[in-house]
């Protein structure tokens, strides 16, 4: 057995955001479903479009390292899906649950920051140039993406979830 | 029973990142005595203070809206430890445990730099300005943190566990 060097925990580190896309993938067709405003449900609709190019770049970065695409279990991005879930299924006012579905997706798009910004260093530091530019695409859009439900949020999301009346079961 | 409102939510949101900051304070010092980088090393014991002091903010959070400090339990906060937990108890090179420790501190600041985020946008529209003063000044230090650990990573951490040989066990 042979201890771990950068380029094992590069791979494993791409294994597991593989498995982050995959299950994104599933959860922002649900979570554009259940949004009340139309530009956060745009949003999601947005986003997991791009979500399947991240999953067609993260393909694109095993080959280019002579690796085939697996996916490694992720606990906490599992956690993090949850959340979104709970979002859903909780017996809500419609805007305080598209609150409570932005700051879901913001973890989510947090933890990918966090993740590709690993991924792209190491890459950088390992002369994978093709995955290092695939990867700082991907990075840019999950910045961008954080960015626009940020701007949602403030442009009228959280203020119609303060002023809803909150309803009486 | 009555539906949840913004004040609920971030009510709950402030008990998560609470349970996350705790769970923080007791990760720290293992991850700063697994680390070979005396820079690293420091930069977790460094930031051990600061996470002490992000404790009491919210503490003080809490006050200023007349609720008692509780937690509420974040899986995915938990798992995002966990990741730091087995960088720590793995057998790995020296210098790639660091880039390891590095990356899954990465994510735990991400997680909370997305949480803060979230709660500084939920007091402004709350009107929670003692709150929003506190938590402002966590995420800008959470945010730095991260900065800090990415320039650790690029200064020699990376180089260091490239170059590293593997041990054959």
């Amino acid at each position: 057995m042979k201890s771990k060097n950068l380029a094992d925990i590069f791979l494993e580190e791409l294994k597991d955001i593989y498995h982050a896309e995959k299950q994104l993938v599933k959860a922002l067709p649900k979570m554009a479903k259940a949004a009340t405003c139309q530009q956060l449900a745009g949003a999601f609709t947005e986003h997991l479009a791009e979500t399947n190019t991240h999953v067609s770049r993260l393909e694109a970065a095993f080959e280019s390292i002579n690796e085939k695409p697996k996916v490694k279990k992720c606990e906490a991005m599992e956690g993090l899906v949850e959340e979104g879930g709970e979002a859903i299924e909780e017996d809500l006012p419609d805007h305080v649950r598209d609150a409570l579905l932005i700051a879901a997706a913001q973890k989510v798009e947090h933890y990918e920051i966090g993740s590709y910004g690993t991924l792209r260093a190491w890459a950088d530091q390992l002369g994978y140039e093709k995955a290092k530019a695939l990867l700082t695409e991907t990075l840019e859009e999950e910045k961008a993406a954080d960015s626009a439900l940020t701007k949602l949020a403030f442009s009228h999301i959280n203020r119609d979830a303060e002023t809803e009346p909150a309803v009486a079961k």
